[in-house]
Order: structure tokens, then sequence, then C-alpha cells
């Protein structure tokens, strides 16, 4: 029983972008209310969920569960080929081709056992004390800020202000985002993370297109980061790194 | 006595880049009814005509036939500093320097000694079943396409369609283009041949500026390309590579 | 005692970068009237000279005469980030560190002992009997003219015409600039000295900014430009290199 879909090209592309700033090659499920996957990078610091609403589709032809295994260097290679408003319609098999048309070509492309791919994390279950909502381009212009500086960043709240800072050797920056700078900011106690930088500077490209984000924080506990676009649902969540004094 | 002669910049640059996708270097044969050269790629696959009619310059004193050397590299540099509408005024003799001027500046170049450079090619005398007339950038779309799953394309007509496929290991692409999609197809029996996307690709960054190509199509013979750009007359021909199995 | 200023992100990034073509630390001297900086280059063929008036800024709370080192490239990373309008406000201390606000960011930069920065020159006192003035774009298209042909320019005067020619093994080329495309000529004898076109090309950057740029000229003599990019002075020098034969 093959799955047959077609969407905006630029919806997928958008969408498979956000995974594939921590992972090449991904377990993409199929299932009746949208596709999904999580992906967890090499170095298990990093963790990204995504799922695109079935709603999300031009059409969406679902007859059972299935999983298929992805390489989304090569999707990528062929989507940036059509433009974004291109209608892209894919028929595929568990474990087998799928195919993909768009404006006009018909690719056929091998799809990898998803076997062979890392398994799916166990999204841990966070009690975060901090949530604040702010807008990805905010978030994304404190990431280039502190990189600049130092290759780690300190987000805390304090009296319902976010505060951002990062330390080099010898020089500093800090950020100070109050409740006029913040869309929401509800944290009943202080929290206090680090993290390095490598990664939020790629989870933030994908960031940065949202107006609204939320953010989930604790005191030495992973962040995460919880968003929307081109109708996809998006969730980071990255572990922290152990200050040194 | 001196060949002088004046064209608009963009004219004579896009004529020339035509050319020196394929070779650096070319013999420029200066005739009362334009200027014309004949050029072969080092691998003898390829091979480019170039014909800028008299009627294509602005002013065009010619006193007597004269072949001129020249480095395409040398007066690209020169007329990338010019803007696409200015004038560029050109006196040459034979076997000697060329004076060029534009927006105030002038250049003495040294011209390369004809006999040194390759031998122009002999034409073919091709007979090619196949001729389809069609948008230049469809070509470069499909050849952009097949370029990312294989290194070579088949083209092969069918039906009154033009099929362009790529195999690659696991993968694989088909463009079918119909009546519709094409501006003309004659086809007396149906053709078929592959070729090598290193050169195709590189004459698609000049065919796609056409909005009219005529394509010469045979079964395992060369495939010649004929279009007109900035006024120019260009010629394409590529030899097809063998089908492995 | 602090220095504190305010100032337009971009007016402070193109007038520092004047500098920074030539120079990656500076010695910056605050004074009542302003901040200025004098930089040699390492091989001592070219040096920079900049004046940011005290009107230019936003606010300029000076109390005592003090000399900071800098290091352009850090300085440059940070103003990068902000927009051109964003008004940046700096406080520093004879010394210290520099602390830096602009857009919702803090920094906090250290500074460079100034005593380990290359000595500020002397400027040679020199009198050179061509003055010309003509537009800075210009200036830049004739360097980059000359610098297809050859690694050095000679720039002259001549009957009140500006003649700027390049020489290379084989080729060559020549601008002859009369009054009609220079704003002045005042020449008392002609002169002409050959330059190297490394130091012309970076200086050009900031050159073809100014739409004044005036030039004093001698014969095998340093070359002088004096222009106003961002509301700063700025001056050129750049000594000559001797022509063989």
């Amino acid at each position: 029983m093959a799955f047959k879909a077609s969407i905006k090209t630029g919806k997928l592309k958008e969408s498979l972008d956000a995974v594939g700033r921590l992972v090449d090659e991904i377990k993409l499920n199929i299932t009746e209310e949208g596709l999904n996957t999580k992906a967890v990078d090499p170095a298990n610091v990093a963790m990204a969920l995504l799922t695109i609403p079935e709603d999300e589709f031009e059409s969406y032809n679902y007859t059972e569960d299935m999983t298929i295994g992805i390489d989304l260097n090569r999707i990528d290679d062929i989507l940036s080929l059509a433009s974004n408003e291109d209608i892209l319609k894919i028929e595929t098999e568990e474990g087998s081709m799928m195919n993909i048309q768009v404006s006009g070509f018909e690719y056929n492309i091998s799809l990898i056992d998803p076997s062979t791919i890392r398994k799916e994390p166990n999204i841990p279950d966070l009690e975060l004390p901090a949530e604040i909502v702010l807008n990805g381009q905010r978030i994304q212009r404190a990431i280039k800020a502190t990189e600049k500086i130092s290759d780690y960043i300190v987000l805390s709240t304090e009296d319902n202000s976010l505060i951002i800072t990062g330390e080099g050797d010898t020089d500093s920056v800090k950020i100070d985002l109050t409740e006029d700078d913040l869309i929401k900011i509800d944290s009943t106690e202080n929290a206090r993370s680090l993290f390095s930088l490598d990664y939020l500077s790629d989870m933030s490209k994908s960031i940065q297109k949202a107006p609204e984000v939320t953010m989930h924080l604790g005191t030495d506990y992973p962040i995460m980061f919880k968003f929307n676009i081109a109708g996809s649902n998006i969730e980071y969540l990255l572990a922290p790194r152990i200050e040194s004094d």
C-alpha cells in the first residue's frame, strides 16, 4: 500500500530544514495525523522533533502507518530546483523508492533502510520552571552577539527578565530582555543554564523564522524551544554544558 | 591596414562568453560580413561556432580579411570594467596589438599568434533526424535537474515528445516535454543519444539566455544547438558518449 | 575619569574602516576636539590620519586627554551587528576596558596597551606642486582598470590633465582625465610618480565613498589624498616606488 501526498515545495523544504540543521538522515513516520520525525545529533546533545500536520498538505492519501528512511541532503538538493509555490507530489512505499514529481520533473529516489538510522531518542520528561515567549529574531540576534565574544552562552531569568550573557577570556556581552521586550515571561523560580553556541547557532537559523518561540528553561537543565514554521510544529531540545570556574 | 569597429560592450561580452565556456583562446576571423570564430575544446568533444554579424556593430570599418588571436580571459577582464551599454571601440592589425577604448580608458592589449592556437575544426556534415525548438531556460533546468542524480544525460524523442532522463546508481530522473512544452518538434524517426553533463552544463549558461534554441538530435550522434544571443549566432556541437550497460 | 560618548553606529564604522584598511590596531587619542588617530602600515609605505570631530557625536562627555589602544577587527565585529542608524554608546577609561552599548546589547571589551602598538608616525612636511580635486569613484575606477594590466600605476599631470597609466609586460592602459573630468586641477609644474597598486587598491575602498577627494602629487614624491566620509576627515599618504627601466 503506497502513501501518496502533495504539498507546497517551500512548506516541505522549510520544515525538513529545521531537522536538517542537526542530522543528515531521518526516520520519517507517516501517520493518519501527518508526518513526524524525532532526531538526535550524533553527540547526543541536541534533539529535534518535527510534525507536519495532515491539513498542511494539499492532498494526503494515507492507508497505513509506515516509516521510511530519508537522506535529507538528497531531498534538499531536489527541492531546491522547484520554486516554493510549486506543488510537489510524493508517492512512496515502506522500505522502497520514493517518487517525487514537481515542476514537470519526475524523480525516483532510493530510500534508506530505517533500521540503519540512529535510533529515535526518548524525550525526557522535564519540569522546567521558566517559560518565556519571544520573537525568534531576538533570539537569533542575541546568539550572534554572544558568538562574537565566546563559545558559550548563559541564559537566565531574574525579576521577570531574560538575561543572556557571554564571557570570553577578556571580553563580555550582556543582553537584558525585560517584560517589554518579551511576549510573555512566567518564571516561578530563577533559572540559569549554560549552553554551547555551536548547536544554538545552527538551531537559530530556523528559530529566527518564527514570530513566536516558546522557551522552557531551568537551572543546569536542558532548554526547550517550541515554535511553528511553514505550518509545522518544531521542538528543539538542547542539553546544558557544565560551567567551569 | 587596420580594422576599426565599435560595438556595445554587453553585446561583445555575451557573444564571446558563449565561446569562452569551452576554450580560453580563439582565432577571430574579421570578414566583410562580421566577426566569426570556430573553437573546439582540448578533448575534441565539444565545438562552438560564433558569428557576430556586421550590422550588430555601431560602426564597422573593414578593409581586408584578417585573423587575430585572442586570449578571452584578458578581454573579459577588461569588458567587465565597462557597463554593458557603453560603446567600446576596437582597432587592430593582423598579428599585432589591439587597442580598446571604452568609458574613458584606453587599453593596448597584445594579441596571440594565431598559428599557436588549436586548429579550427572541420564541421562534420551531419544528418540528424530530429529537430526540436524550445526555450533555452527549459533546457538549462532539465540539465540542472539531471545533474543532481547523474553525470550523464539521455536525450531522446518519442511520439513527438522530448524525453530527458538521468540515472544514478540508485536514483533516476525523467522529464517529459510534450508538444505543449515545445515550440516545435519534427522527428522523422526516434532519436536517442547520451551526453556528458560536464559540457552541457557549461553550454547551458549561454543556452538559457536564448528564448528559442533549435536542437538537432540523432541516435548515438552529436547533438547540435543553434541559437541567437545579443544579436550573435551561436552553434554548439557536442559528441555523444557510449552508453554502458 | 571616564570618557563617555554616543554616535551613530554607521558613522563610527565607516570612519574606523578607513584606517582599518591599513592596520589592525590603533592608538586612538581622545581630545576636546574629537577623536583622532595616526597609523602607519608595517612596511612604512602608507599612512592614514583620521579625525572624527566632536560635533559628529550625538553626545561627547570629555574630561581629559587620553589615549586608548583598539583592536579594529574586534570593534568592527561588534559594530556589524547593529544597524547603521542605531546610536552606540561608548564609555572608557585610559588603559582599561571599553563598555559599548548598542541595540540592547552591552559589551565589555578589553583594550590594548597603547605602548605595544606601533609608534605614531611623523607626518612629513611635503611641498607637492600639483593639486587635483576629483570624484572618489573616478579614482577607484582608474585603479581597478590599471590593476587588470599591472601591479604599478603612474599618476602624472600634463597640460592641466591628470594622466593615469599602467604597463604590464605586453599590455598597457591609459586614462586621460581632462579639466572636464576633474573638479579642479592646479599644477604649477608637471608631476609624475609611480605607486604600488596593492596599497592604492585598499585605500580606494574608502576613497570611492567621497564625492570630492583632493590629491596632492609631486615627482617621485609621496601622494596625499584628503577627503571626508561620514563627517570624518581622512588623509592617506603613500610613498612612491622607484620606476625601473
